[in-house]
């Protein structure tokens, strides 16, 4: 029997639970990605097409024009298409945009802060990092007065939200920081592209990196960097890498509405789908807000249960929340993982460096009738190991 | 009204010729890739997963361990799996093995034997080409003579299947020489793969990059870089890219059996699926020989319709031909691309630097009857263009 019969017929026998699965048959992914996508953009999948045909070039357009609208850019910004995942694009941006005459502020407070700083270590983009705690919100006094004091900072680069812990970085206030100082600001929005604001014209930004899954709730293959129009036409030649030269793609694009190698086209089809599907949810705002009505069910839920939220309230993004890891004898994570996953629940391990945690998404095509099932999944799994919740707390 | 569904009601209306569509509905690509997929391998697309849990670890085990069994490497060689198009698998094929000490020979007959140099002028590889015409196969005489004059060479790299014209390189012969004169042989396989035999033990090479896509009949969005063991584990830190890294990807492999950075889920459960299928269709062998029968129809074909192959017969793989374009003043190649896409077929522009020409395949979920079906499209648009075949002559 192969393997993915024996995983098909694996999710089979969730259905013998009480908690109902995804359209798809599979448990819902309450991970920072990838997330459970509609049905709908799945269906779209079931498709081959040329990749050079003008038909998918007008999807590729109406993709790109449906980006640089989300973040009110289409007279300032372009965006280009990159294959891979989040960190491509990432890399990819700090590749084309930063040279080798400049100089980068990376503002660090958790694993993709500092992943930008382990990009420019492979290469040879100068940089400087102010790391803060990971229960610290990047503090834009600190960033001032580093820019005061480094006039060779070009460019500074901060994770809009961090997935280490969910922690939202104000990034707002730093973009206006950085604008009145005269640097160029790079943001990795990977996670909270498609749910939290990003308006180019209040929040000033050279250039932001998204994927196809996440927020857009699509599916994982691809991502785009949305960036100023005359900074990367000053950026031909910057990058070490062919694959991740954006300025070479944009221009490509420009040229003949092409990617430059084979793009993944299936992607590509369930990500358009799936922009359609953010226009009729109401766009950015009532995303948000559904995301923010999961978070509260799921945060008012696991403190009844005892769980200890990482992050202060106040810090917290929507997106993903960090629990700590209970001190109780009989917790072992990958039983409580296991048994929440028969259940029909994925769950996400933690990723801090100082606490034992895990984590729990609030995004993907779920709503909050999913936080509530999987609440009661997570109380029954309390049960089943014998804990009470007033040892929790 | 969305441009997705445009584009379904678009393919909608094909379905008044008299040939038959895929079995998704759209139009039969005869193109070097994207290819058309069997309905089995994109249903396989319609879940989601998440990308660290044990299920999904299994399925991606399996892919790599089928993988190394094609190339009679499973003691020898490991498969490491990276996000993106054929180009980013031999950009990191060629950034990972090839450090700063080293030095690069390139055999070139063709675009993609171009991009390898191109590749390493963005960086620090260094390396010497040996450029062929676009219609000749790499010569093994004058490849072992320059191995001679330049002892500084310590990897060889080339193109199995040059996409640019279908040219057949003689892989074997290549590696031979190589092996003889001990240096390290880096393959980009990217359009043979799946379809041309290579067995590691009798074509001794230390790497080989792989898509997911092309001839092994899944849908594009990763690639596999099968390497020599023992050289990728001299490999650490050679990378000037994150993303990029082999050896990077490799270790993390070994020790959690994930990958890095979110991977293209669907694409994964597609080729795993189509993995399958190869095995069904009876592995290499019979694919080769289904693509060969597809390829002799189409030549015939062709050759009655009195059209021009561009390479000789001998140098041809049965992945893609490239065809001489007419020196007909009623000969349109955007009209005649058109008019064959609206019967349903969607073939492929030239890439020639010396000849206009344009490009059918033989690969994917195609059989001969689909490539007759494509020369009574081609016959009937010839007709309809007043063009006689006497004249093309």
């Amino acid at each position: 029997m192969s393997l993915f019969i024996a995983l098909t017929a694996a999710m089979l026998t969730f259905t013998s639970n009480v908690y109902s699965l995804s359209s798809s048959g599979d448990p819902w992914l309450l991970t920072p990605g990838p997330i459970t996508t509609s049905l709908t953009v799945k269906k779209s999948m079931l498709h081959d097409y040329g990749s050079r045909d003008s038909d998918f070039i007008r999807i590729n357009r109406d993709i790109l024009n449906r980006l640089l609208a989300i973040i009110n850019g289409v007279e300032t910004h372009v965006a280009v298409p990159l294959q891979g995942s989040g960190t491509f694009v990432v890399e990819a941006m700090l590749h084309t945009l930063v040279s080798d005459r400049d100089c980068l502020l990376i503002l660090s407070n958790g694993t993709y802060g500092r992943r930008m700083a382990k990009i420019c270590d492979k290469t040879s983009i100068r940089y400087l990092t102010i790391d803060f705690p990971e229960d610290t919100p990047v503090s834009t006094d600190l960033l001032l007065s580093c820019l005061s004091d480094h006039p060779e900072i070009t460019h500074v680069a901060v994770v809009y939200c961090e997935t280490t812990t969910g922690m939202l970085n104000p990034i707002q206030e730093i973009a206006q920081v950085v604008a009145a100082k005269k640097r160029k600001l790079l943001i990795d929005a990977i996670s909270a592209f498609g749910a939290l604001p990003l308006d180019s014209k209040t929040t000033p930004f050279d250039a932001v990196a998204v994927s196809s899954n996440k927020c857009l709730q699509g599916v994982p293959g691809c991502g785009f960097c949305l960036v100023r129009k005359n900074s990367l036409q000053q950026a031909k030649g910057n990058t070490k890498s062919l694959s991740l030269d954006l300025y070479d793609q944009w221009e490509t694009m420009e040229k003949t509405g092409q990617w430059r190698f084979t793009p993944p086209i299936q992607v590509i089809f369930a990500l358009h789908k799936a922009l359609e599907e953010l226009e009729k949810e109401g766009g950015i705002a009532a995303r948000e807000k559904r995301y923010r009505e999961n978070f509260e069910v799921l945060l008012q839920g696991m403190k009844r249960l005892g769980f200890k939220l990482y992050l202060s309230e106040k810090n917290q993004t929507p997106i993903i929340a960090t629990f700590l890891t209970p001190n109780h004898s009989n917790f072992d994570f990958n039983i409580f993982y296991n048994r929440l996953k028969e259940k029909g629940f994925i769950i996400y391990p933690g990723k801090l460096t100082v606490v034992d945690s895990f984590r729990i998404g609030c995004i993907g095509d779920i709503h909050p009738d999913q936080l509530k099932g999987a609440l009661s999944a997570i109380e029954e799994v309390l049960h089943e190991l014998n804990i009470n919740k007033e040892e929790l707390v």
